[in-house]
């Protein structure tokens, strides 16, 4: 053989086995790696004195994960009777399987103030797109109930049962037009590097399997071509 | 016979044949397949404290059904007395034969809120329309209260009885122009394949009664003009 | 008798007996098929707690009736009261003889909403009209309180006594201007195919009578002209 052809040989099978090494690795990281993020929406049951919403966390869910960070999506609606409520508590609690409270956080929150002549001339202003409904007179916060730093340690690994998760608020009276909880997780071990460091990771990953598969078919073919 | 009334033939006994499995296969598929899409009225009982609506499902609707997905479309009259009722609660069970709850799903709901001065301007712009009826003040939302996900796990495929859906309201002060459920059903089996993958399944169905009436039909004409 | 007097004779008694077939066919069909369709006006007591309008419906009325079908039609009173009174519920019920009842319905309904503005807009655009008493401000609405499906299996076939129809309302304080039950029957057996296949069954029908009078017309005449 030629020495074009060995060149062209040696090209191909180097840019070959790197486009293969990177396609085994995203297969191997989405295969690794489950979702980390949710949204759930909490339905609030507000016939009961103190409204509570309750969501289910399946140990299938957080099986890798070692941490939670998590806040309460809500939209409330932006009446008298809101505006004139008061303070709200939202307090969290993660139960065990045992009926035993793992987790409780509360937060309180109140509505932004605004005065009659405030309502009317933002109502003068958002007119014409309250008439074709899109917009609606709402007030969105973002409460975050569950931190990183204070589920530190080991918070799921140590758990290996299903979590319930329950909000509730202190108040019956409260409209809410939506609520949801936005839950973000931190993988454990092996896992949270390959997500975290993942350029360094990926790198190192993809080279080795680079060489190695480069090195397994430059010898076959070295046999096959004699 | 010369080859073009051979030809003639040929193609006159093929076209003949594929038309005639095409109608096959339509009669076929609308015979095996059940509707799976249901409006249903819901009439509440607003004399009652907690207004209740009933409709029955009888065995023979759902019999070749494995899921459900469902939800409670609602118009709100949107007078004073709802604007200010605060949050509602519409509760979903369906009922066994026996007396059983095999399934129950609560959703809150709130009016979108309108101030005095929105009222009045959306009043006076509409005012054309709602003199002559072609517009009334209402709000209508869709409350999802049946979902797939949530009855996948073959829910109707274990029940051989008739069920009832039951829709509870928690305050009897409410006001509504008109309720509907909308059910929407997820077939089983190779009915659900059939539905599902529509154009691959009939393609094959097709073709192979296609080619079974064309060699009958080819036979019989060889065997009939000697 | 030359052949122009015979066409004549011919061609006379053929019209004359065809007129005297429809004759005779449209006095058989209103002989057969009694009305259909009635206006029953319903008087509320408005003394009692729950209003209730009674009408009866001899056994006379529906002998050859087969399935009801039946809508009250109501005009409310547009005032502040009525607007205010929250959902209305209308019961219907079908009592036999032997004091039980054979069919029970009910219906809820609402007016629709008016605000004050809009009021006050439709008075200024209708006064002339209100003022010579041409129009009344009034809600008129029409509520399906007996279906055909729901009174399929010979509702009517199997009782053998007079029945009496009962509307209830469960509030005493609403403002009715006139109601009336509009019901429509289906009839059973021959006289539902007379009328609802009423084209053919004619056609049918006149024909066989015109052959039968037009055969005894014409031998009487050749027997008297000899």
């Amino acid at each position: 053989m030629s020495w074009v052809s060995k060149g062209f040989l040696w090209i191909s099978l180097c840019s070959f086995s790197f486009v293969l090494a990177i396609i085994i690795y995203v297969i191997f990281y989405f295969w690794m790696i489950p979702p980390t993020f949710y949204r759930m929406p909490m339905f609030f049951d507000f016939s009961s004195p103190y409204p509570v919403a309750v969501v289910s966390l399946p140990w299938k869910k957080f099986r890798y994960m070692n941490q939670l960070d998590g806040s309460l999506h809500l939209c409330f609606r932006e009446s008298p009777r809101n505006m004139h409520i008061g303070m709200l508590k939202f307090t969290l609690e993660i139960w065990d399987n045992n009926d035993t409270i793992v987790y409780s956080r509360f937060r309180p929150t109140v509505l932004r103030y605004k005065d009659d002549l405030e309502t009317k001339m933002e109502t003068l202003t958002l007119f014409v797109f309250s008439l074709f409904g899109w917009t609606k007179r709402q007030q969105c916060q973002d409460l975050i109930l569950l931190e990183y730093k204070e589920t530190s340690d080991g918070f799921l690994r140590r758990c290996k049962d299903d979590l319930t998760v329950k909000v509730w608020i202190n108040k019956a009276d409260v409209e809410v037009y939506q609520s949801e909880l936005l839950l973000k997780t931190r993988l454990r071990g092996i896992r949270h590097n390959m997500k975290h460091y993942k350029w360094t990771f990926s790198w190192i990953c993809i080279t080795s399997i680079w060489f190695w598969l480069f090195s397994v078919l430059f010898g076959c073919t070295l046999y096959l071509i004699g």
